[in-house]
């Protein structure tokens, strides 16, 4: 079957075909090394508040940390030279705002015989290192280095800030023995005076931690094994202390599963808990699940935020069982977007127990217009036509208060995105009784859904009625992705679709509520975050003005030493 | 919504509505109690080879036991009068050979006040409960018994061998003080000279572990909490002992949560483990998921088998979420089937680790006849129209040898079942290469899910190919339920459906194998285990020949203590 074709060959990209690539120094593979790759982010299904890459192919999420001057770096999985996965080299993107990124070039290489994989980055402010005996911004990345017969752990390091790397001389700096090909994705973070690493030994089900006082020397201090859901391999751990409702600090202990996520495929779990410096200690025995979706995983905290601030985070938006099929591949000429930064904390929440509770970052700066505003919207509805909004991306929220003790609570509310075209929709809902649950559609998009035999098309979760009788309901849409958030991030779901026509239509309605219940909602237009970085022929060049001498540096040196 | 509206009512069966009721004695209910409620099993949606009620509403497998003569005891949560949950009962039913069954009158009476859930039977073969002076077959049932006020449980004991029950007079023999609503589902099992419980606190993520010496009196002994999926309820726990390849018998621990399973709704997980009579330790501390479908709930193992045969568990196969919306209720008077019988035991698999091993138990009763076999079907495929097969349930297996290593290994294996008048159809696959993901689709059958926010369309799982290079993938398609099995049982799934249009072609195809790799087919028809029960009227009134003087006895007796 097509279906399960993986094309490795480059792909060429019909809309970039007559794209001035700037004078650069290439590898064989053809990526430039002293410029961003340059894309075009105005197609159909382009995400305008969300990241993904210029061209080519995405997964997870790498490197996250925000700098000095509150710049948040995003690196990522990237292959550039094709829309499926291979080839993968670390991208690189920069924002102040976590919505307006402004690609880099490439961070890190992969070499002909060998991949960069998932890791993580880190600001060696004292210089643990001897990478940086004249700064106190020098980065460390780490990550694993791929090839044929093993994964190892590797670091390089970055005197300007995380734009350009060099890579250790003695690297690998962690290797098994006997090698292994299923030991990956480092998230290094630090605890007093310390580095201490969660690192995967992917199909044993088994997260080791290690610690180090330079980045270089690591020592195994304990083994995090066969908790919650295995799938069949664990991926990208992540361990992060974050801020409790009404209490200290806690740790949470992430790791992503795929394959065999309950929903199909790949997912992202976590572990309330805590953290000593080497061992880490679950709060309990539960498995709980960060997304309900099923286009959400191995995604990654941002280094550098204290413990007091609601820590960030930022995952993949697809899956393993179908990203290398969606079509945006074929049309547009890139495949796969982050999800929105998230600000997560731990609560304590009725009932569910020990929650993530996981929100849009901060979306004040790409608020463009009001919309629609209702304040009394009762058992009525709006219908909305945003056509003329040229982002077509919507941030809509819905507080309904006085809702009566569940026993006697009813009704629902409901959103849907049409097409006027199609008359596709993507639609969404909330029961306010018996169990409460939320549920999220994508089936009436024709087109991938329709013939992609792992595209499931409903994703739904229980969400009690909180004590004091209020429910909220946000949504960011953007053209080819939705995530809902309840009740300011108790659950929240990520969903991609890709439909024929544009979704530009909303409808929220209440039906059938109890009397004196209050609903009110509002929609946002969002601005484009591209828009504005498009040159005149409509491409992206991102930032093509900074790092070349770096560049020249870190390519001289992945030569001698690689 | 009417989606939502749950309708109470009893609602008037058409196609019953010329059916004759025995003579009886009613209670207010109009249920009778001298003889089974008769059922119509003709419709396009009954399953033949499963059990469903007679007519009305069905969820939980209860009390399931098998007695000293062979005989299968299957009791089930029935609503008689409606065809959505409430007015709960023990529906009863026995079989031979665990797919032929025979309805028996209702066991155990909800009511006006009170309804009786969910529970177990066992055979006091000893009269640990002074119960049964004179006999060795003698059988006490244990259950929660459900009023607006709180959950308790309560005994009943059989003289006749659980065709009828007497409630014991100080009832209830455990209640929490203060009282809970969230207290239920006990099952009961023999360990040494003792009898365990578990029994949840549902909304509170622990299962009690208790013990009795006579049934009547039960001391606390441990808790198990907050393991694995914790969804917003854990309901009917079950404890077992059994087989594991090439090694001692072993316990496992199931727990069915609903809602909040990952697919949504309801879902089974179980913990393999060690059980000393008081207390649970699991193996570690991974959540397993019994079933990678949706419609797999509340399974039970039966009691009396020794743990050196395979256990035999029987799950309710639909889901909390739409379970009382399913077409059937409207159009045929009946609403949910059990799954099929599985025979159960662990085996520590190759990557995956601890497994129950679950696959449909001995069918060789029903078979039919054999509609087609290819023992070398290579890349090829079959077309096969069963229309004339009068029970419309198929069996069919595919066997698929000398796979290559999975670097290598490639190609697909695809089920679909056709409609010839509707063209909807069932489907499902393998894929030999990447992450092995099989498939199961609902997606292309008309009516229900398409209106319906909850009934998910696809589901999936990874499938490592077996290190000797073996695949093997089972099916029962039974009208509107089909149940798959990988590889012996390593994985399962449960989906139902409702066509417009009755299935009546299978095909089987194989495509882009690698060389060498040999694929043998077969499919056989099964026999309808109803349609020989039916009178001329075409109802299967059950065994109307039994159990009236105890009926009379057992009425008597619940109008005194309850």
């Amino acid at each position: 079957m097509l279906l399960f074709t993986l094309l490795f060959a480059a792909i060429a990209v019909a809309q970039n075909s007559s794209i001035q690539t700037p004078t650069s120094i290439v590898f064989d593979s053809g990526v430039p090394t002293d410029a961003p790759v340059p894309g075009l982010y105005n197609g159909t299904w382009r995400p305008q508040v969300h990241f993904s890459p210029p061209r080519g192919f995405m997964n997870d999420p790498n490197g996250c940390f925000r700098d000095d001057n509150g710049t948040w770096h995003l690196y990522y999985q990237y292959n550039p030279t094709a829309t499926v996965a291979g080839n993968q080299h670390w991208g690189h993107a920069t924002s102040q705002d976590l919505y307006t990124w402004e690609n880099q070039q490439i961070a890190i290489y992969a070499m002909e015989d060998s991949q960069i994989f998932s890791g993580s980055a880190v600001i060696d402010t004292n210089n643990t290192s001897g990478f940086f005996p004249n700064q106190t911004n020098g980065v460390v990345a780490i990550y694993t280095l791929n090839t044929q017969y093993s994964q190892v752990q590797e670091i390089a390091y970055s005197y300007d800030g995380g734009f350009t790397f060099i890579k250790y001389v003695n690297n690998p700096v962690l290797a098994l023995d006997p090698a292994s090909t299923q030991f990956r994705d480092p998230k290094v973070i630090r605890y007093g005076n310390s580095w201490a690493m969660v690192v995967s030994y992917a199909q044993d089900f088994v997260i080791g931690i290690f610690t180090s006082p330079d980045f270089k020397n690591w020592t195994h201090a304990s083994n995090f094994s066969h908790h919650g859901l295995l799938g069949l391999q664990y991926e990208c751990p992540n361990l992060v202390q974050m801020p409790v409702e009404g209490g200290d600090a806690m740790w949470v202990l992430v790791i992503s599963i795929n394959p065999g996520a309950p929903q199909g495929g790949s997912i992202t779990q976590y572990f309330p808990g805590d953290f000593n410096g080497t061992h880490f200690t679950p709060v309990d025995g539960a498995a709980r699940i960060a997304d309900f979706g099923k286009d959400n995983y191995a995604g990654q905290f941002f280094y550098g935020l204290p413990e007091t601030e609601e820590q960030v985070f930022i995952a993949w938006a697809s899956n393993w069982e179908y990203c290398q099929q969606v079509p945006t591949g074929e049309t547009e000429g890139w495949r796969s977007s982050m999800s929105v930064p998230r600000r997560t904390h731990l609560a304590n929440v009725t009932r569910m127990g020990w929650d993530m509770i996981s929100a849009p970052y901060d979306l004040s700066p790409i608020y463009s217009s009001p919309l629609a505003t209702n304040s009394s919207l009762g058992n009525g509805s709006i219908l909305l036509d945003y056509s003329t909004l040229p982002s077509r991306a919507i941030y809509f929220q819905c507080n309904v208060s006085n809702i009566p003790n569940n026993t006697y609570s009813q009704g629902t509310l409901n959103f849907t995105f049409y097409s006027s075209t199609t008359h596709e929709s993507v639609s969404g809902g909330f029961y306010f009784g018996g169990d409460n649950p939320f549920w999220i559609s994508r089936q009436k998009v024709l087109g991938f859904g329709k013939t992609n035999p792992f595209f499931t098309d409903k994703f739904s979760v229980g969400n009690p009625i909180n004590t004091n009788g209020t429910f909220t309901l946000e949504g960011v849409m953007d053209r080819s992705i939705l995530e809902v958030f309840l009740d300011g991030g108790r659950n929240s779901g990520t969903m991609t679709f890709f439909p024929l026509g544009e979704l530009d239509t909303i409808e929220l309605r209440a039906g059938e509520l109890n009397d004196n219940v209050t609903v009110s909602v509002a929609v946002w237009g969002l601005k484009s975050t591209w828009a504005d970085q498009a040159s005149a022929d409509g491409v992206v060049y991102g930032n093509v003005t900074s790092g070349g001498n770096s560049t020249q540096t870190m390519r001289r040196d992945m030569k001698a030493h690689t």
